[in-house]
């Protein structure tokens, strides 16, 4: 930094693509700070070396920053700053700040500058002091690619591409620079393994009208999918060539860019006379909105999920007060029940089998260290999901281990209240997922309670547990703008969570369709497609009313009469129970 | 134009201060085609002359202008354009743009700029093309200031200005702009009565942290006023010096601004090197949490226009059938009784009393062509308020005439269901009015139906009935932002449209207050402060549950306590039937 005259160094947490899972070799802050949550930022200075996570990580971060010598900076506590109004307090004018372009974002990128307006800052975007340091740093992913099926995805890769194209001749766009990984495994019918939890192969993609350009390894590309590929003219080029052919563009031209997940090097690549439009990337847009091969698809894979979570929750109920579980002994177990279906890939995310009070940590992964043991008496959260060739699941259930308590059931079905509701919904076309929050929260809102994340995230195929653009949270940012639409696929999952005592978390995906159409216009519904019996004994009858009744009811049903068929004697005849009406 | 080079001619239905209601002196479109709607903009070229305006406006500018040679633009219908994306379509590249840039906002300049971006427009924002042609047109209004006396208002003006200084040092910025009247009137509690339906004094005002610089015609402040404004540095300066006095502001301060309601002309008068900071303004901010003198002003107002109201039903009861009534005439019958009552001023708006299909139109006035008689049997929708010195109302009813029918009942009773779960809304602080929007519209999107304007606006206090920055309604805009606070008054009205048979809604004002504080925060609720009864003849009350019946019994007991006493004998008698439990 000194030889570099650099007065704050900034490190992110994200990898060239800004996504939420990350290849080893990106992982720097784990590295130099040790700590392994998946948000921070670290910022260095020549007498301060700070990291800032949000609230979920607080703990953790307190445990593995212990020592280091970095100072846990708490954005949402009182008194403790965000990241960028701490360099506004802290920058002295004239000064220079350095950061390694590739893993920071526009958006931050144009957040920094704004906390710092008219401070006479100067920028080095270029500055990678890490490579130097990290002498056995993981290489870059080497995954090969494999060809998703239109079998399980439904639509051939040039029928996608024309579906870009058409919408960037809509949108007056010549380029369209995509960055999300996930976009270009759904454009190209490609998939990978280069990162946990998303079948994802590390590349960027330059789609032109006449070709596309792909930035990639062309070791990774089996020799049947890059002849395909020629003949679409997908043009395979090195990875690190991305922001060589970027300013290589024509300058007249416009580019279209989705500014969250475009990088400031790749930014500054662009031709300065090009002209830049920022939206949502248009695959992102496309893919959100499921083809009828793909909820075929997702509607068998939740057979297939609810089977195994069955299975899990009898032995977990068989073993309860016997054998001796463990949250991490449950979370192995699970994916081993996930692992014998058809087309399996793995989890989706880092599964939270979280007991008790871990269970008020929204995003808790057990670790040899915090594990506990289950039971005998207590409230079991368990949220997961898998990876499979033809979906992707997320789903939470919540049990009671033993005899819950009144607080505990009440507690309980406000929750399920608003699952419930949310999922009840109808609502006119063009409805956004904010003005739909409510739903999930108003039981509990009325008791004085509430959760402090969102209601409900989009869902890819065989792609990333979260997605964009829609999504049914309290509010603002970027992608609350994002209509529901027939055919999108979200989480509905209100939450409570009782520090130090246990949380409670009830998700179900569901998918929007169109229901009836009057004279004050089209309107759409939710379907209820994950498919796992919900705890009746922490139910509180008293507290719901008929139509949630009916509700509970009828899914019970479905799921008796989905799930049971493949199931042992022993275990349906346990399903019949949880399932029975209320 | 062709003097000038205009290729375009621009004219807004606005006035300098960009506000709802505006003098007839800056009534433009008015005197120019005819239409006399409120909302419009007029582009002329050589060869066209168009008008756009919104859908509650269609059919009285067909009306309108029919033979004038305007053409009707109706930019909500398909296959017809936005005025923006008009001029996109109809602007020759090097053309010129000509407008009064005093009557038009910088939002909506910057949107203009936006469509023609990269098409070299040249803009005369300074080009006022009306005065010289309009021999008779009306002065400049020339109303009286006076005091509002803080036994209304609840707070001496030295204080407000306090409060707003302080806010200003917050926001660093050492200037602020005020264009809204309302926004003066607030700060400096002086009422004028320049404009039909609102109390203001036509006038802009710069803040700075010494003085206040008053742009008003000084011959309209007594000297009682003048006075006591030259003992707190409020310093009146002639109305066209506001761009003069603007331009002579330091270049190296910061000046806040709000940019919906500040012209072309005056931003453009701001030095170019001065920092501008844009924002809802404070005033604005402030002035719509209502401070405890202003609360129990507006309970007690509640009492008077619930009294008059009560009196208006009771008669339009009591001639249906005998006594020729129309709409226009029960308008009258309605002012009559309101201006009975003490501090009363005026209506608040130009009040909507329409029967059958003319209560399908939002914003129907009767006029004299328009006029229809009230009765044998229908649907009356009345929507109406009034200006008092101790505050606004706005409140709508809707009463079946005769024997209502099934479609009628049930579209009444899920309206009800809107208007009852609203005010019945608990919610942590921090919530949003969009988030609160479904509750009012969830029993009508039940049963396919929908009303197409928002469900809620802020109420001013003796000041403009439509006030932000809040608002309660289904989306984005950039007031949609605002937090609902305890202290803020707005409404609640959901409503059903059934063109060509008849409108119903039902309007109340509902004040945020606080509720508990649990640990999971503080919570806010409503409490409804209209006071009139609400006709149960409409209702079905298999359509209710029990929480519904509860809040209408226990609001129709409230009303009947509080109307009463201020009844005749055989008013009393009628309003307790009307008001007795279901």
């Amino acid at each position: 930094m000194k030889d570099g005259n650099i007065d704050i160094y900034i490190i992110p947490s994200t990898d060239p693509h800004l996504g939420e899972y990350i290849p080893d070799h990106w992982r720097i802050i784990a590295w130099l700070t040790g700590f392994t949550g998946s948000a921070a930022t670290v910022i260095i200075t020549d007498s301060f070396a700070g990291l800032w996570t949000d609230s979920r990580y607080f703990i953790q971060a307190e445990n593995q920053l212990t020592g280091t010598g970095y100072v846990l900076m708490k954005p949402l506590l009182p008194g403790n700053k965000d990241f960028s109004e701490w360099l506004a307090d802290n920058f002295n004018a004239g000064g220079k700040i350095a950061f390694d372009g590739r893993t920071l974002s526009i958006v931050r990128m144009r957040k920094i500058e704004k906390a710092l307006e008219g401070r006479n800052v100067s920028f080095d975007i270029a500055c990678d002091l890490i490579s130097g340091l990290w002498t056995d740093r993981p290489p870059m992913p080497l995954s090969a690619a494999f060809d998703h099926s239109v079998v399980f995805c439904g639509k051939e890769r040039s029928l996608k591409i024309a579906e870009v194209h058409e919408q960037m001749r809509k949108q007056n766009v010549n380029y369209h620079l995509l960055t999300s990984v996930d976009d270009i495994m759904w454009l190209l019918n490609v998939r990978g393994n280069d990162v946990e939890y998303s079948p994802l192969l590390t590349s960027f993609a330059i789609v032109g009208q006449e070709q596309i350009l792909l930035f990639t390894d062309e070791n990774k590309i089996p020799v049947k999918l890059a002849s395909a590929f020629d003949k679409l003219d997908i043009v395979i080029l090195p990875y690190e060539e991305t922001a060589g052919m970027l300013s290589a563009l024509p300058a007249g031209a416009t580019i279209l860019i989705t500014p969250g997940t475009t990088s400031a090097a790749l930014f500054n690549a662009i031709p300065q006379r090009m002209k830049i439009k920022e939206d949502v990337s248009i695959p992102a847009r496309l893919k959100a909105v499921k083809n009828k091969t793909e909820i075929e698809n997702i509607e068998k894979v939740m057979v297939k999920d609810g089977v195994a979570l069955t299975r899990f929750f009898y032995r977990v109920e068989q073993n309860s007060g016997s054998v001796i579980m463990s949250e991490l002994s449950l979370a192995e177990k699970l994916n081993e029940l996930r692992s014998v279906q058809e087309n399996y890939l793995g989890p989706s995310f880092s599964p939270v089998v979280a007991y008790n009070e871990h269970g008020a940590l929204p995003h808790y992964s057990a670790t040899p260290e915090t594990d506990y043991a289950v039971g005998p008496a207590g409230i079991l959260l368990v949220d997961s999901g898998g990876q499979y060739l033809d979906g992707t699941t997320d789903i939470t259930r919540t049990v009671a281990i033993g005899r819950p308590s009144a607080q505990q059931k009440e507690d309980f079905t406000l929750v399920l209240k608003g699952t419930i509701n949310l999922a009840l919904a109808k609502f006119p076309a063009g409805t956004k997922g904010y003005q739909l929050d409510i739903l999930a929260r108003k039981a509990l809102w009325e008791h004085g309670l509430n959760y402090g994340h969102g209601t409900g995230h989009g869902v890819g195929f065989c792609l990333n547990v979260h997605e964009g653009p829609q999504n049914i949270s309290p509010g603002a940012g970027t992608d609350s703008e994002t209509i529901l639409e027939p055919g999108m696929l979200t989480s509905d999952e209100p939450a409570i969570y009782r520090e130090g005592e246990y949380g409670i978390r009830i998700e179900n995906l569901v998918l929007c369709f169109e229901d009836e159409e009057t004279e004050f216009g089209q309107f759409l519904k939710f379907e209820t497609l994950s498919l796992c019996y919900i705890d009746k004994s922490l139910i509180d009858i008293l507290l719901l009313d008929q139509k949630e009744i009916d509700w509970l009811n009828s899914y019970h049903a479905e799921v008796y009469e989905k799930i049971s068929p493949h199931l042992n004697s022993e275990e349906n005849k346990w399903l019949k129970v949880k399932t029975d009406a209320l």
